[in-house]
């Protein structure tokens, strides 16, 4: 069937959270939100583009960094409240300039990082 | 430093999403919700502990189906307002007995079955 954003079930605020995953390797590299607009765009476009709850603004990831996320796939869950985009990933995701925004590791009760920022 | 599951940002509702991923594949397998005391109980047990926003409960994940997903890390990301957990999962991750809830692509516009229910 044809699929259609209005479809998905969004949160209070009109989001849906969505995991991006690096489609060659698999690491997962952030979780941020979209809107139904944001879900057509990315569609469109082929540039993962969310939409930013503190800006309250669509963010076209890597506008402005140049670490852009091209879409390969987006796949739905079984209750349709969450997205996940399988990107190609052009140099870091975080804004703290590592790959991926989970960095931190709990270990034996302590956090850990274990990742450092891409040169 | 020590971690305090108080110390994460949660959301209205005192939840932050969280990304189960096989850690043995990299496979993304659902997304999910804890609050504090979920994410406290997941790193005491070694068992992946969400709460229920329909059923409003803790929900050890596998306890009625036996399909357990035991911890093999968790990662906080930059924000500490989301949790990747990184589990071995026993059998299907998803209710309807696919391995993972993302099973569900959009491929030319169109929504596509892209994996079926484990035997």
């Amino acid at each position: 069937m044809g699929f259609d954003p209005a479809t998905l079930r969004y949160n209070e605020a009109g989001l849906v959270p969505v995991i991006a995953q690096e489609a060659a390797t698999g690491e997962v590299l952030m979780l941020a939100w979209m809107n139904a607009e944001a879900v057509a765009k990315t569609l469109e476009t082929g540039r993962v583009t969310y939409w930013s709850r503190s800006r309250q603004a669509f963010w076209i990831k890597g506008e402005t960094s140049g670490h852009v996320q091209t879409l390969v796939e987006m796949r739905i869950d079984c209750d349709r409240d969450a997205l996940l985009v399988r990107v190609a990933q052009e140099g870091p995701a975080c804004h703290t300039n590592r790959r991926s925004c989970f960095y931190t590791a709990i270990r034996d009760g302590a956090e850990v990082v274990i990742m450092e920022p891409m040169a």
